[in-house]
């Protein structure tokens, strides 16, 4: 599995994300409640948005040896936070890798790199799942030897075929949904049923040229650069929280093709980054914007 | 005048911009016409837009030597291109350098480059005239030794101060004008007698944000990047042929000062970067959109 | 195969190479034969060199209905551009893509790139062979079908291994050779079989950081951006001419296993701009350094 | 003065910078502390170095409504952060701005671009004095109504005016010096008076081309990046602690001359960021690296 080494057994991480009213002290208490019961911090960043004084932090700490279970730690970070207005927190750990799905259409490059950092260890991701609107990818899905469900979807089946799509999401335990190139619209009860759980690409630097075209408009109006845009999808099409963003300089001497092909690249890479924070628990919504810690 | 030496003679350099229907042969006939009459070519780039079979260049000689006068080489030249429809050519020489008009508010950062970039030699410009709304600025038109022109605007004299102001452009001779974060719209009358001969620095990355508070609005999204983008000025706000385009990364941790004060450092350079390609007659403007040679 | 068509009929496209010494008229003898013999061109970037007068040019025509054999095409060039000193050209036709060799260690993210690149139809490449001297990798090999050849060096059998290589490359009528992450230095024997046909990237920004472990230099030194570079591998090690580098910006907020994993997709990156070029043929090596058309 | 409003009361900001081995609650009792005597915090982000267990933070304050005396408040910070071994720690107020003196040599664009920074309110930071081993830019001192001093330096009388120059910097009580494109190697007497307080703009990505000509090495070795890189002057040349570096992509279309005027852009950016952030007191020097807070 190359240089991805998976046979020395790796430490037990807890990561924490955690937003609410800043309240002074609490940093303090928290990283005494780990320490106490035997965590060791491996990272801890933490922000205080100094306009509405919310406070946003990720903490990681090796959870080999801790003297209490995880049930009851549970407890204890429950009675720090409190249940106040606008507070949102959760915990996970590194030995239940998060399950993601892959929608695809017909575009091969970015379900290509997907698999490959997830099947090499790059990746704490298990992909058991893609789903498609076209055949054209099921060969890819056969070479990794992961299950390939396809769904013609038209007007008359769109809502049965959103049940099943739901079904299987449940039934395969799926903790959130990469949209890889995938070209139909999804519908509001799939929106709301993963909030910040959907990852989008977009092949253009939002907010600008949001059509169905970017390409063709960047080459219309001469720009001298061109992006792509990693979101969170909510139900305003291209309007969700922004993850990453990135861009290539351009020049008049690069065709529509080029662009094409500048852009494959650019969406391939930023994508792959937005998943990476989101697998990583790096990053936190609120506001209709994010907060993506390094 | 510091590194830039203005003491050893330059050559006379002729700069020769021209787009055309793309004819064979043209270029060597060309490049034939300028050794034959004594030029040494220092530059020479060329592009063939593949859709539109459409020719531009940019040529450069050393025309210290020529065996025949100017007006003569202009004659050959237009022989060489005719007057079929949709040519348009124009050549000229480094010892007669470009006379720029800077239009500027409150806001100093651009005109302080711009002023230092030309009188340091940087720049082969000439700076005569600095016309302003506001009288902010003037201690700095004065510092540098610049004839600073204020005018107040209001609804009442707009038209007639438009008057004063293309007089006083005509009796400096004035070959281009910059807007270097000057706050009011031209009207289409400035527009129409300086045609892709007025440049403007727009605090954002066209298409986006095209708004008056930029960075407000890009915080507000949550971008991972801000851009500037320098443009000539056409009568439709904001759209016209995009010159130069850079940006930069920020994240959550930036506040909408840090914004604006990237923002500062990325107008300041981006325009000054359209100028210089303007300055060395590098950009042709064809169908609203820009060739910018290297 | 996704969105590269490849049921369509491509037009077969000539792509010329050519350097040597200007001579005026050339470029426009050059494109009269190709429209005589009714190639039309597709693509056509020189570049004259104004230190050496040295002329570079990559033209592409579609030669679909040439009405001369590729023979006598060949015949005619040569006799266009003489066989003068400092004179070399070739011609190549999309019908017969290129053939690659990848050689591989332990690494994956290289390979998986490649692979996926060249299987989707992005690439127009043929890759017959992985050479390894480890098997970690060969699980992949065998995901796509493509023959894996294992060869455990030691300071013995080394000469001979070489032998069997080279004849393995040879059998398989390779045509440039890429190191996705091999790391072994090639014998001089070995690079001088394919000269300017072997692609390495380097995990550095060259010259910096030449050593085996850039990423913990880099941090020790407390740099604020990474990079990578691509070049053609000569027998001085790390100093071949260089086809492509890239960098990313890091902080002191970043660990030596964040440098390392922006490395992996830094190279990734690098490695398959560098490849795209030279698979396009818009390289030329001249004097230790390239011409990469755009 | 442009759009840096300096006529409302700015409040008046206390800025820590801190660095000592970690201690669990220090951040707490430090900002519990801050509160307790009236102060309102505006900014606070700080980093443990995994590796070694070191805590570096950055705290700024509203300090206009304190409690104590400034005196006092540095009384109860020095209990508080202790005397152990490898602490150090000190605050500063805005109402002292920073004094800089600036080294130049014949090159302008820097020390433009820093007088019009300064000048124009954009930096909070006076610069009485400008030392120069030329007098070429004497003129761009007297522009701006600033002290400009000339030693011209040779073997003879080196260490004396080494002696001056230290007078002068301790007379015009100089917090720091920028060597903006100063041609003359500091002796370790001046570094030394200085530590971590000179800041230089090197002309290169370092550690690249380290040498005098790195545009023509760079043009030479084929590059597609050139960079350059503001760091502290240590005793060894070139290899103080970088605070800031940024690349431009170049290519085989780029004369020596373009590439030096790259440069000078980047220089004069990349020193401005620099000392944007130092003047911020955003950096901290531990172990021959920066911490450059956001």
């Amino acid at each position: 599995m190359g240089t991805f080494d998976t046979t020395t057994p790796e430490p037990r991480v807890a990561s924490l994300l955690l937003r609410r009213p800043l309240r002074l002290g609490l940093a303090a208490d928290l990283t005494n409640l780990i320490y106490s019961q035997g965590g060791r911090i491996l990272y801890h960043d933490q922000v205080v948005d100094s306009d509405s004084g919310h406070y946003y932090t990720c903490l990681k700490w090796n959870a080999s040896d801790m003297k209490c279970p995880d049930a009851d730690m549970t407890v204890r970070l429950a009675a720090l936070f409190g249940d106040g207005p606008d507070t949102e927190w959760s915990v996970r750990y590194s030995d239940q890798p998060m399950r993601m799905a892959v929608f695809v259409s017909k575009d091969p490059w970015c379900l290509y790199d997907i698999l490959a950092r997830s099947h090499s260890g790059e990746w704490n991701v298990q992909v058991p799942l893609i789903i498609s609107n076209h055949p054209d990818l099921k060969h890819i899905a056969d070479r990794f030897g992961i299950k390939f469900m396809l769904f013609s979807v038209n007007k008359e089946n769109k809502n049965e075929i959103e049940t099943s799509q739901l079904d299987l999401l449940k039934n395969e335990q799926i903790d959130f949904v990469v949209l890889a190139r995938y070209m139909q619209i999804l519908s509001g009860r799939l929106v709301q049923a993963f909030p910040s759980r959907i990852i989008n690409i977009h092949h253009a630097f939002l907010p600008s040229f949001p059509g169905a075209k970017p390409y063709h408009a960047a080459r219309e109006r001469g720009v001298k650069m061109i992006g792509a845009t990693s979101h969170y999808v909510t139900e305003t099409l291209d309007a969700g929280p922004i993850i990453e963003q990135d861009v290539l300089r351009v020049s008049h001497r690069h065709s529509v093709q080029d662009l094409v092909r500048f852009g494959r690249d650019l969406e391939k890479i930023v994508l792959a980054r937005a998943i990476w924070s989101h697998i990583q628990r790096k990053v936190i919504v609120h506001n209709g914007r994010t907060v993506v810690f390094d």
